[in-house]
């Protein structure tokens, strides 16, 4: 494991802690470059369009949580294998991100999501 | 890039091909280990449960292809990026697979899929 990979990593778990458990937009922003390119369809692109989602995370869900379970680095990027759950007791949603970083920076986000189910047809839950 | 990687990531390349685009189980079979732990709840648990998963596939998806976008890896996994079509012209679905490897075998898998969505609040694509 290089030491980019261990530093991009660290970078991530700051960012989910950052962005999404305390909802501080002001720390986020400290780990992302000045252009952030957004795949997420429901988050506008930039660095503004973080601001607002963080902001609308504060408001409508202010007790979400992710919960990071792995993280992967191949390159410039990390990957993140994380429970979200926006409303505690809820059942929550399966997200794996992807960060693509410009040096230090986080620069570019993917990622897909989906609810964990009420019954499955294996007994190794989603994570 | 480690040859180990490489190695990995050609073999997730073989699985998509022969287990989503081919649906021929014999093929995909020698890619996975005696072992095979499932994490996606639609599919049941092991070599078996995959097979009865492209089993059903090749019934109700004939023309199920899957787009590879980008490949990961990180030591002993293999982290997927994939466009799956279900039916030709229709959106699709947005997938992100993480494949454990043990030796040169694929032995576990995660997947997180969402459907493309109609429209999105940025210009990027979710890939």
């Amino acid at each position: 494991m290089s030491s980019t990979a261990e530093r991009n990593k660290q970078a991530v778990r700051e960012f989910y802690e950052y962005a999404i458990n305390r909802k501080d937009f002001t720390a986020a922003r400290s780990l992302i470059g000045d252009r952030y390119t957004q795949h997420n369809p429901r988050i506008a692109d930039g660095v503004d369009g973080l601001e607002s989602f963080i902001d609308e995370l504060r408001t409508r869900f202010p007790y979400l949580r992710a919960e990071v379970k792995q993280l992967y680095a191949d390159g410039d990027v990390v990957i993140g294998h994380v429970h979200g759950i926006r409303v505690p007791g809820q059942a929550g949603t399966a997200i794996i991100d992807i960060f693509r970083f410009d040096e230090d920076k986080i620069v570019e986000h993917w990622d897909v999501m989906q609810p964990l189910p009420d019954r499955s047809a294996n007994p190794n839950g989603m994570f």
